[in-house]
């Protein structure tokens, strides 16, 4: 098979990074499927999440390994992990603790665009309720 | 407000773009909320989508817009688009026609990687059957 038919229809995992070496990771809730949040990892990330079963991140702007919950306490024990057709982005199905987003929310997926009318911009609207006050987080 | 927390807490969408002027589309199921697809936008495609309704990406590797279905009939009908805290990803749930993968897969999250045991490579097992013959998806 050549290279990308056996990425894409094989059973070896063959990630493939961009160009910065990431791939991108969504975390789903176990139960619900509802997106909890969208990072990245790199190769090392996703060998650590796979081996520890606690979701582990790059962060992009830190230049860092992320533990999710390391400091918030708010942790995401992986029950499963999935790989696209092309191998460069995963789902992985989590059991979070507390709340995905450091604003507080369930999901960082909190504001739903509301199209604008007639040319004008498009607006948010806020669809989730804050489940935990962000201040509460990180003061530890 | 500052800046960042105008973006994440405010009501105006304000995309960040990655260093390729590129953001996280992640498409799931307006019913299930399974992932389907995860692929990316830049401005205009996200202003695509908003305007028409039809899920419209930015190809990475043609480098060009790309219409989900546009060959292959399989289309995506958004119905309500979210954005994320910091505004450089967006889920949207769409209604699916067909298959969302070109491989023929609802989804294109159809392997699980199962941990190698002491050391061992991970490998992947497949979890969904396919929907579609993809010689049948492209021929026309």
């Amino acid at each position: 098979m050549p290279d990308n038919k056996e990425r894409e229809l094989g059973t070896n995992l063959d990630v493939k990074l961009d160009s910065a070496g990431l791939l991108t990771a969504v975390a789903v809730d176990a139960d619900t499927q509802e997106v909890l949040m969208v990072a990245f990892m790199n190769r090392a990330a996703l060998e650590k999440t796979i081996a520890t079963g606690k979701a582990t991140y790059w962060s992009r702007s830190r230049q860092k390994f992320w533990i999710k919950g390391e400091e918030s306490g708010h942790t995401q024990e992986v029950q499963e992990i999935r790989v696209d057709c092309d191998q460069d982005a995963v789902v992985m199905k989590v059991r979070q603790k507390g709340a995905a987003c450091h604003n507080g929310f369930r999901s960082c997926f909190y504001r739903k665009i509301l199209p604008g009318a007639d040319g004008a911009a498009a607006r948010l609207e806020f669809v989730l309720q804050r489940q935990v006050d962000p201040a509460d987080i990180y003061k530890k």
